[in-house]
């Protein structure tokens, strides 16, 4: 059962043998263990104990989840399926209760159930597997079409520095600042990248430099204090990150240690990019300093990965999850509807309009 | 036995005891463990194991250990003495034959034997004595007077951030980078200090963090990737660093990520400091080009302190020891003869005559 991680997605429905497939994410880098999910508990507990994590992976896994165990709805009565869909739902639902693609995948599932109900039970089963693949295809349109927008500002041999894990793990397919180098990858660009290991929680050792390396990607695992001296030797042409929130200004809250990453390129005079789906764009938000940003455990800092605590009793830690790079630091935010420079209030409103007379995909 | 760690010195001398005692950094910050040396055997092995480091550490150890076996020479005789000092310093000296201290403190020794060879054997060990204290003594010094230096540039209540460990445990006394910190602390000055923790070994997280806890400081430990957002934050007035090695105009070799610290310093409008004793600064090695950076094995980013591999098997890792500073990033350098500022090449001149005026001290 031991096969390369790369030929699978990270989220697949096998419809015949009625179960999701997930790579459990908890065991890499040390094990790669494909699990396949069932029963409502199993699905809840990948998706609680991060077996399957990352916003975009986690809304296909509650989507193909749900279809399944409405296919497992013994009836033809529609009220009577409706009833035990909605019971399902609610208890998918609870295993990640901040995570919004989960309760808009299952919204979304809901609704096919709504729309559909005059059409008998066995048709509403054919809607909801196709609307489950509908999800899954728009993430990786989305991915891609993010990928193909940052594979423009590349050439071949080119240099990558990336920074935490906004990868094929996070997403069905491509990641989004690792769609440039997997569709690179496809072309023969013969990239080299350089991957910050990302402390305190390792996502680029243990996710993004496990990734690329399995995809044959040339890949260097650094620590997060070396990609100034990387730069300064000349080997990164270009850096691409994730996001989780992008600020009406073009401020980018991101994994901590992202800003520090922006202010070496600009030293070092090399362009800064955000990979940034629409959906984490937050015209709400005006600027970076309306970001909140999550505190940590300081345990992950002192202790784990560790045999032994590394550092005093009763020290002081600063553990905050994120950080903001602010919008003068990065040279462009790429979005599926396109590229977008500052300012980046102008740039954002056409990047919506163009999304919105295409139908809002 | 438990003291506190700042109650020692790093290297102390119980003469009456005839024995050396250091406290075994090998086992901080978990265990804080005096360890009393005697025999050659037992010193060697303190330096062999790295249960003592930091060159001027090193040298004071080398110092007051060829001072202890000396003092067990049992007899009159010039002659038997001087050969069995020799066969003791050679021993002492194979322990680490790269490391320059070492070797210095061991000829500097000798060179009293030969000066004082016909006062008679009694009186060579007290001299010896005196000469090892002498070592001693003077790195405290030169610690003590970059610590009044780098005083004078802060005010009370002054954040300061720090990378690895230049800090007392490297050194007889006050350590270098932290020296300004220890004697703040000393009147009073309410420093707040953030220790950066050094990937890949740690060393701020387990030395630096640990020895200013120790001694009151109010530290505050974070991950090598969350200075540019303390700096944004607005709670650092300046950085310190140690240096391996200052070249003519002012490029400084030290730990891996120093350089990138300089740089976050430089976009938020810190003054970045280098701490240099002038044994550090190599006239003869023009600019930072010259220098070579030490590769470490992959392993210390890897696995060391883990309990299993954090990347995957095969991947490449990058793992420089150092890197250099661009002297333009550097606001100061820190010398027991005084601030250079650049141009450096003319600070330089002017220290080291400074220097020479003094007696070469």
């Amino acid at each position: 059962m031991k096969r390369n991680i790369m030929e699978y997605e990270t989220v697949e429905l096998d419809d015949e043998r009625s179960c999701l497939v997930i790579i459990d994410q908890t065991l890499l880098p040390a094990t790669t263990k494909l699990v396949e999910l069932r029963t409502a508990q199993e699905i809840w507990d990948a998706i609680y104990l991060l077996k399957v994590r990352g916003a975009p992976a986690i809304g296909v896994t509650a989507a193909f989840g749900i279809y399944l165990l409405a296919k497992q709805i013994d009836t033809e009565d529609y009220d009577f399926f409706y009833r035990e869909f909605v019971k399902e739902k609610n208890f998918l639902n609870s295993a990640r209760p901040t995570a919004v693609n989960l309760s808009w995948a299952l919204e979304r599932m809901e609704g096919v159930c709504k729309a559909n109900r005059e059409k008998g039970v066995k048709e509403i089963k054919e809607e909801l597997k196709k609307e489950a693949v509908a999800i899954k295809e728009e993430d990786i349109w989305v991915c891609r079409t993010i990928g193909e927008y940052g594979l423009s500002l590349l050439k071949p041999g080119d240099g990558i520095l990336t920074h935490c894990n906004a990868g094929q793990l996070a997403t069905s397919k491509y990641g989004t600042a690792t769609a440039p180098i997997y569709l690179g990858q496809e072309k023969g660009y013969g990239f080299r990248v350089f991957a910050d290991e990302t402390r305190p929680l390792l996502q680029g050792a243990r996710l993004t430099a496990y990734e690329l390396y399995a995809s044959g990607v040339d890949v260097t695992l650094i620590c997060d204090n070396m990609s100034a001296m990387v730069m300064k030797n000349g080997w990164v042409n270009a850096v691409f990150v994730g996001c989780d929130r992008v600020a009406a200004n073009g401020d980018t809250a991101n994994k901590i240690g992202t800003s520090l990453v922006a202010v070496a390129a600009k030293q070092y005079h090399i362009p800064f990019y955000v990979c940034a789906p629409t959906s984490t764009i937050d015209l709400d938000t005006k600027t970076g300093a309306d970001i909140q940003i999550e505190q940590r455990p300081e345990e992950e800092v002192t202790q784990m990965w560790y045999e032994e605590r590394m550092a005093p009793k009763g020290v002081k830690v600063y553990n905050p999850a994120f950080d903001v790079t602010d919008n003068e630091l990065i040279t462009a935010i790429i979005t599926e509807y396109g590229i977008a420079k500052a300012p980046f209030e102008t740039a954002f409103q056409e990047i919506f309009q163009k999304k919105e007379e295409k139908g809002n995909r």
